[in-house]
């Protein structure tokens, strides 16, 4: 029933890695206590915390938009707001839910490159004990950016004493952590506690599971009502072991960093290609899995007919194309022969 | 990682069955579309409309608070409310998910048997047009229900009839739905339109899935709604397909039914057994796949440390058994040996 | 326009005392400060102060649904719940704002007579430490009762114990709390944070004002968050001088306490009244402003032509008759005639 | 307590005009029943209706903010969107209770002059059919802008038409609706349904009264269920014949037109003044009784220390000066002179 080709529309367009599949099924003996006192679940925070430290609490979640939800509920009230940039995910991918549910405001902010700053941030903490303003609680980051852009580490660092100086909080949409931390050839880890962050969403998702994500908070108190605001917010597996499994499976060894390395690898041919025909230029720099370039609209049209992917910006013709951990050279190579010859044909 | 004893503590302490996880694999290769535009979805909601009728529109979700949320939310404005059984799972068991997501009051009514009639409905149904009330728009019937009954098909027409003369909607809590379609020896469309359901939530996860529950509407109009709520309310899987794999293998043959009729016989079987040991009294008519009983509270805690399962009311002393697709009848046996021997220590 | 006669229905049918208007009036000299930076508001905090101590935050509100959740939401996160009495205010009569801004349950308790006690509270405060219920963090009583009964202050204290003990909080619907306190001949202050008392909601409009309602908190810390609360709940009032002009003219001299006994002893006519007639009984004792008596539905329906009024409970027939700070002896006597000769009509 | 001198800070700093004072007072005789169905409100819904058609329906309400947030609520499902100029009351001054009541993302647009078109409004109307994105379904616009200036009607009109050809609402907040109408020569009802308004929020507490707000609705159809969300939304006043009173004086005779055309002819006397002193330039077109001007900060600071008054945009010097219907001609030559004196001390 899926015999649907490999393409760069999305690296949620790709399966589970064979070895996730395998912990799945291992995990599949006899009974296990629901909603997460099992042992594979146990497991699963054991090796969070490897990457993560000691102190790290660890709540597994259904998918991104849960887990960035109930995150950021759990360092806001009401009146509070959310500080992220224009493109963020929470801000333009989840339906308003974080709206919906935090009761909060998202304070958006126009970059450059997907990327905050303390300098960009400073310009939109307006109304500070005002109470006819919202009041600025959380600055929210995703590493990598929607854009395949990658803070390092010291970016993330400013901006986590940005926040802290304020007492506001730093929270991290790292739905691409894993690629990030390849790209910069860090542990996971570098972008917890140590640099500020204070909650983060872990995708494992696009990193080769079936379907899990991780809110790992680092708050020095009061992580217990995450347990509510996780059963509250409806992320609250019943069957959790499946998902601590597939975990297990990404994060115990280096499969998480062998998937994001492939990925980022397959990233850099397919621009390194695409950079050589005439008439095609890259949006956004190239630093992890997602390659952003600009294209006329009728090569776009002509290419999608044979390969799905979407446009990001209608008004810039800016297209973006994802590799995967299933993504192949030849995939690339072959894509990037169509686009060539495509991109030919649109100039004769 | 999991070699953990099956036991009668939930029905949510079973794994997968081995032809879902087998499906969940054959859904693996290759690429699918995301979020549900892909072959796979769509073999699923063909196969919900065989037994639902081709109105019925479905929406994969990733858990039954998530799918109850959902489906009331398509329903209701926050002013109006929704009338259930004390003891409903959204009353009880879903940490106030449904305030906080709907807005909307639920109102409890108490009942003998965890079912609703048309009566004990009338009687909570107050405050119509009074703009000092929440108005009752909803009923929510459990089916099977959370102590193990189960609605006749003319039971729920009766509520279906009582509900849509007030202009009023029906929902149901399907969670167990396929172990009471099992006893009634109906077909899952029994508890459908033609009685009055308006919204259902349908369960994968107990009757052997890994993790799949579906909202399921027979609303004539709008229910593309119910897209942006799924999404919004964080209930939309990126790699749907495995979600739905899973309802293909149930659904498509008689495997839900197979899984629901077993379950359900060694609910039997265990209520057989207990009714012979002396002292012991079911609390409930043993109609599905669960058996409460009244123990002695030293009983209790002294089969618990062998077997673990929840009291169901520390002031009555009722306990909670759940059946699952695994349970064997040697667990059955072993279990109502235990107990006997308990109760007859306790006696002696 | 309003040349409606004096009856029995609502204390929020009287009018503005007139002390209370020339107070508005005499605030409206030249220009001032909007949204409480101005003199009278300051003024107005410091008469508060004198009732409710030096530690007393308050922060006015436009009505006592406003009042209500305001002062509930500085003490609750969505997944915890408020326990009160299954008439309250809170629960029955405002359209289920609580549920809809606070996003919590509400825990309603069945009483005999409008009041809590520690046992009816410890009774409903289940599922504490698990994810799947809601956790109580609240009890909220009403002072003077829906059905006009009343609190001694040790009866608040053991309520208020009872939660500090479990961690909880204890609000206090104040409405009608002038009438509870001048029935009793304790100050207002008697029912704050000496017996334990966080948050209260104090009512001026049923005592005379035009509409004045206030939040009075006595939690140590971070009241600060009731200013963004109130303005986020709507209720921060521009001009807000001439509703702390209202709460002046009651507060700073013995208006409050003069009003509130001219209705109590009103109350206590009426009921002597219609106690003599053969065939009414009074449904709860008189210890305020309002009366509930059992009447025939034929008498309350003859009665109901030229005195309007409300049936309490279609089932039982129980009436509500309040009395106002303008209820007259006369108006008393004439209602007792009344009903004394409808009622003797009825039975003959 | 209110000897504070008449200021161009803010026109709610102005008290209650005399005819609206005693408009209170007059309503003030006998009893009246609560909630509305009393004839001083029905008197006030047959003034508004006089404006603005017999198909409005008119819900009165104590502030803007509530006016605003219960008039969208009628209009909103929460996945779907407001679109708004960045600087609208709702988007910047309501401390974020759209949001948080709504459930709804305000979709900000940034404008050159607080006027929204169709044009601006059509390139944030993105995502349509997209579940993964906020629907956009109102267009909500503020009459006159929070800068001063005004739409005409026939810009309105582009909007509504815009609006409706897409299936969305037209909502517009009109807190200071008279000074539009009055600075336009056109009545109210000018802005009413036949520019395609569906509903809008109107105030009187700007225009002289002491606090008195109306949502007014042309919605075809179920305008009952504003009924419910004004009472949930904890805008309902018990005492409402004194909200009513307000809107008749204001809204039965001239009194509206005159309170507006004379702060509009003092923002426009203050324009003129101020614009002859060089080094200060106006911001913004005056068009209602707001004047925007761009100062040296240092002569702000000088000023505010005589006359306080707020800083529109601290980046950019802006500063605000309102007028009210209590404005004189002698207040606005006085400031006039203080200006020119300090910024000549400043220039030398």
């Amino acid at each position: 029933m899926t015999t649907e080709r490999r393409t760069f529309a999305s690296d949620n367009f790709a399966g589970i890695h064979p070895d996730v599949l395998t912990a799945i099924a291992e995990a599949n003996g006899g009974h296990a206590t629901a909603y997460g006192a099992d042992p594979v679940t146990a497991e699963a925070i054991r090796v969070f915390r490897q990457h993560f430290g000691e102190t790290a609490e660890v709540f597994l979640a259904f998918n991104g938009t849960g887990a960035n939800v109930v995150g950021l509920q759990s360092l806001l009230r009401p009146f509070e707001a959310v500080i992220c940039a224009e493109g963020a995910h929470i801000n333009v991918d989840e339906c308003g839910a974080p709206e919906r549910f935090l009761g909060s405001k998202l304070i958006a902010v126009a970059t450059p490159d997907g990327k905050l700053t303390p300098d960009l941030v400073e310009a939109a903490a307006m109304g500070t004990g005002d109470e006819h303003h919202v009041q600025p609680r959380v600055v929210s980051i995703t590493q990598s950016t929607e854009v395949g852009t990658c803070y390092s580490v010291d970016e993330v660092a400013a901006i986590g004493a940005w926040a802290h100086d304020r007492g506001m909080w730093l929270h991290l949409d790292g739905a691409r952590l894993s690629n990030a931390a390849a790209s910069l050839g860090v542990g996971l880890g570098a972008f917890g506690s140590q640099v500020g962050v204070d909650v983060l969403s872990y995708g494992g998702t696009k990193n080769g599971a079936m379907g899990a994500e991780a809110v790992v908070s680092f708050l020095p108190a009061d992580t217990s009502s995450l347990r509510f605001i996780r059963k509250q917010s409806m992320q609250l597996a019943s069957k959790m072991r499946f998902v601590s499994a597939q975990f297990v499976a990404l994060l115990s060894g280096d499969l998480w960093k062998t998937n994001a390395e492939h990925a980022n690898a397959m990233a850099q041919r397919l621009a390194a290609g695409v950079s050589q025909v005439p008439g095609i230029r890259l949006a956004y720099p190239v630093e992890t899995n997602g390659v952003f370039a600009v294209l006329p609209s009728a090569v776009t049209a002509a290419v999608q007919r044979e390969f799905p992917f979407y446009v990001w910006d209608e008004a810039t013709g800016v297209v973006r194309w994802m590799a995967s951990f299933d993504t192949t050279e030849q995939d690339v190579d072959d894509f990037v022969a169509l686009v060539t010859q495509t991109m030919g044909e649109y100039r004769e």
